[in-house]
């Protein structure tokens, strides 16, 4: 156990250093949007090493779930999910995505999150860039192909749409289906946003 | 009839009074929100007692949906865009609720709608009832056949998202896709919504 005063000591053992590091990230975060943060400089401010950032929450990503106090982490549901069959990946987000969102341990801060980017303008832009960065891009990549950007957009919408209409709002009939009624009515709209539109409609 | 020039003396009968309270409501509600105008501070702008504003509105949620009729009335937009060919259904509805979201007339007021609806439960209450009544089972009443309402429920929730990523959160690359790429990319779920889920999947 190391026993310096000194913050720039600090080990992964000192009381508060965990605690520190979150309240620097989230001043930080509020203030500045999630992309111009770096790890670095919450270290700094903190006062201790950035390895130990990368120790206690493994990534910028994971810092910020931390922060938001989220016990289920968006992006990383969602990169826990897009491995698989092509033709079942709409059923398999879906499945991640309403059982962290319908357990009231990890759905109750989820909707505090989207609640609060509604009212405050720093949290829209930070909620705008993790679903930019860390959700659209990554389904981008997981589609590929052309439009790959485009479609990732339609089904990410989507997904926007089922969190308003079933958590926020609670509009009948979303709001009382089962999970597996969910994903039998939207898993056919996912599968046609990620599919390649043809050239010419209408 | 009331002939007093004073504001304050003005009766539900004067010409005008409604919609001086109107006027008074739409730049208020557009300037600060919903949650912090009062009844009271729009009587006193619009020189008239506040018992008349419940007189007309009978409160400030009904003098909120007067306001947001003036502009654009969603289920109206709904309604003229519905009958028609089936096919082109999807085209129909993302035309006419884009056109009107686009616009900063209408859509101002929308998007402050919706702002407001997250933040006030009696406001989430009266959206959640407009969204049930009069889009859902409009949109289930035009559908048709089996599981209409869950269809119907699929396809207005793809219609949120739209709503909830280009307008509300303003999420790439949604926020800044042309009308005929907004089509283009989100018809096709749509449409996918409407169709009858096959009886098994997974």
């Amino acid at each position: 156990m190391n026993k310096t005063g000194n913050g720039r000591g600090r080990r992964p053992g000192s009381p508060g250093t965990r605690e520190a590091i979150l309240a620097v990230a989230r001043r930080r975060f509020l203030a500045d949007g999630y992309g111009p943060v770096t790890m670095r400089s919450i270290a700094a401010e903190a006062g201790v090493d950035a390895a130990l950032i990368s120790y206690f929450f493994g990534s910028k990503k994971g810092l910020f779930g931390a922060v938001l106090g989220l016990v289920a982490n968006p992006p990383e549901v969602l990169a826990d999910a897009l491995p698989g069959d092509p033709a079942t990946l709409p059923e398999r987000v879906l499945h991640a995505m309403v059982s962290a969102w319908d357990d009231p341990e990890r759905g109750g801060p989820l909707l505090l999150m989207v609640r609060a980017a509604v009212q405050d303008p720093d949290l829209t832009r930070l909620v705008r860039e993790i679903l930019e960065r860390e959700m659209i891009s990554r389904i981008a990549d997981h589609l590929g192909g052309p439009d790959a950007t485009a479609r990732a957009g339609a089904f990410g919408t989507q997904l926007a749409g089922l969190i308003f209409a079933r958590y926020v709002l609670a509009v009948e009939p979303v709001a009382s289906m089962t999970p597996d009624e969910l994903i039998r009515y939207h898993a056919p709209g996912l599968r046609a946003a990620v599919q390649r539109p043809p050239r010419r409609m209408r």
